[in-house]
């Protein structure tokens, strides 16, 4: 590796950024595989581009081999995700690009997948090609945050999605939510629950609006599972949140009434009973763990007070959006967060803003919660 | 006026524009009088500027004048206020402008105090200068926004201040609300009170928090008024607001016990029962009616949630300035606005947002309510 130029040079840098964000155009179409691109390079020049465009679609790599052809010989392969090693849906991409006589091969990071994990990078290491990882990770990392979170943790990365007055109201006294934010605010939820592979929400958001939970996208967008908690299941069949397209999940208690049970999955939702020791509450845990094993990466919560407060208290945050409208609900109006109040200002808990941003009349905010500050 | 040039020309609004920022520079020094920039230009060169420092001290055209000298005759005065055509705190603008021999005159807007109000532009025209009022009348309305409300209906500006979380609480549920903000919002809060000409609170805020509600500004800033509204006369002589500097007034009602109105006297505030038919509750109308009358022009108001409801409701609010923290205070925090709750999201106070900024990691808003949108 003593020729090849440090990671420091900015055409590698480039070039790792360019694959960034081909990998990004597969967002919410990919899950549970991570979002990956691929940049072929050669003489300074790209002679092949890629990304992975869906589950069961070709690897990032194979379409840009493909792409670039003979002019992948030699080439510097630029890959947000160390190139896999096993036979999945598709041959192993190491195997691939050793074939296709790639020169080189920079990956942004290591893929964490128990599968993966350092075999591929060593499989082209030991034929003789140089290999490079850590270019650009935290970015890589930011792609697919949510793979990356349930592959380590077993627990999908986790969203709190919010809509609210300036003075921090979610609706009137009376419940009426529809709409506080503008129509460009509800358009973002709506990319927002594309790039999610689940959204989660409670029976008391379900009884009271009634939502499709879909993501409606101009161009079309990839349905994620609709989750309801609801321990005594009193979601009713014909809700939109069941009736609507690809999986709905509830999630209740074992000793739920069974006939509630049936007319659910006769409407063709799933039901699960998934309080520990059958004590009749499901747990956040117990949630979060099921949805992980079943390959779900990444989970909004569009939610009532009572489990947004659960789930702030609980840690289970990994990222708040909030979208702010220009009004003031005032008196009596329903609060973001419901729970056992705090004592003093050193338990508040803080926000890293990692975004602000004006969507129409509203503002969005993106930020990460940390306990007591 | 047939060879002056279009209001339209670009070196015209230029000038102007440059006697708004001259004018800017005494903000919070002039009251009760306006804040006013003058530019002289001759032959397309700037040959005096001036602007009016404090109350008292010199009027913009005069320093501008005095600055020209003999350059004046023949120049364009751009002034951002009518020159004024009374004798007060000093003589005429209108007839020192016209001894100076200036060629033309172009005011922002003609100065609706009722002892000018035209008169200064017709005097002037009647001696043969070129005219002309309305360039960018609207930005000159702006800084003296103030001034121009009280002018006109006999009621100062009213600026509604807010701290709060994202969630919407101005404190926790024990009342603990320091600090809500950061320096860098706090540091902004003093340049408002400096800004304004007197600063509102409610006898609840002091009892809790004892604030100074003074304006701490590195350079110094102008102390405005303090005003306590205080129903029963509750605020202790020794409250900080009644013992900081610049003038203190304690609105209570008429029937409240002298031993208490004596205390606040002798500790230096000046106290008034303003309750109308002496029923014991000071209205708004009468509080602002009273300062607009004492020539206040612009009142912060620093309060609890009961008087940011009474003022919110009663479309007292010209402006409300919102810094909103990053931190969630949750469940029994104090509200922003207390009264009687809406019934439908038809009812909500709508705001149009003029400013959104970052300061720190806090965000501040300004904004104007609208009722029912």
């Amino acid at each position: 590796m003593a020729d090849s130029p440090s990671l420091a040079d900015p055409s590698d840098t480039r070039h790792m950024r360019r694959a960034l964000a081909l990998a990004r155009r597969g967002v919410g179409w990919t899950d549970p595989n991570p979002m990956v691109g691929c940049v072929l390079v050669r003489d300074g020049r790209v002679v092949g581009e890629g990304y992975h465009p869906r589950v069961g679609g070709p690897h990032a790599e194979a379409s840009a081999l493909e792409r670039a052809g003979e002019a992948a010989r030699g080439a510097t392969a630029y890959v947000t995700l160390e190139p896999c090693s096993h036979y999945g849906r598709t041959p192993p991409c190491a195997d691939r690009l050793l074939e296709a006589g790639v020169a080189r091969v920079v990956a942004a990071l290591e893929d964490p997948y128990e599968r993966v994990q350092g075999r591929g990078l060593a499989r082209l290491d030991a034929a003789g090609i140089a290999t490079e990882s850590g270019l650009l990770e935290a970015e890589a990392e930011g792609v697919n945050a949510g793979f990356f979170k349930r592959i380590r943790t077993g627990i999908p990365w986790v969203t709190l999605k919010l809509a609210t007055s300036l003075d921090g109201h979610t609706a009137t006294g009376s419940g009426e939510s529809q709409w506080i934010t503008s129509e460009a605010a509800r358009a973002d939820v709506h990319r927002l629950r594309h790039a999610h592979a689940a959204i989660l929400t409670g029976s008391g958001t379900v009884l009271a609006d009634d939502p499709s939970l879909t993501a409606r996208l101009p161009e079309g967008g990839a349905h994620p599972w609709r989750v309801v908690l609801d321990s005594r299941l009193r979601t009713p069949p014909g809700a939109k949140v069941i009736a609507g397209p690809g999986r709905a999940l509830v999630v209740g208690a074992r000793n739920a009434p069974d006939g509630r049970r049936q007319a659910l999955e006769d409407a063709g939702a799933e039901v699960l009973g998934l309080d520990p020791d059958g004590e009749g509450v499901p747990t956040l845990d117990g949630v979060f763990r099921e949805l992980g094993r079943r390959e779900v990466s990444s989970v909004l919560v569009e939610c009532g007070a009572t489990l947004a407060g659960a789930l702030l208290r609980g840690g289970w945050v990994d990222r708040l959006v909030a979208y702010q409208a220009p009004s003031i609900i005032g008196v009596g109006g329903r609060g973001m967060f419901d729970g056992p109040p705090i004592g003093s200002m050193a338990e508040r808990v803080g926000l890293r803003v990692l975004e602000r941003r004006s969507l129409g009349p509203d503002l969005k905010l993106v930020a990460v919660p940390r306990q007591g500050g």
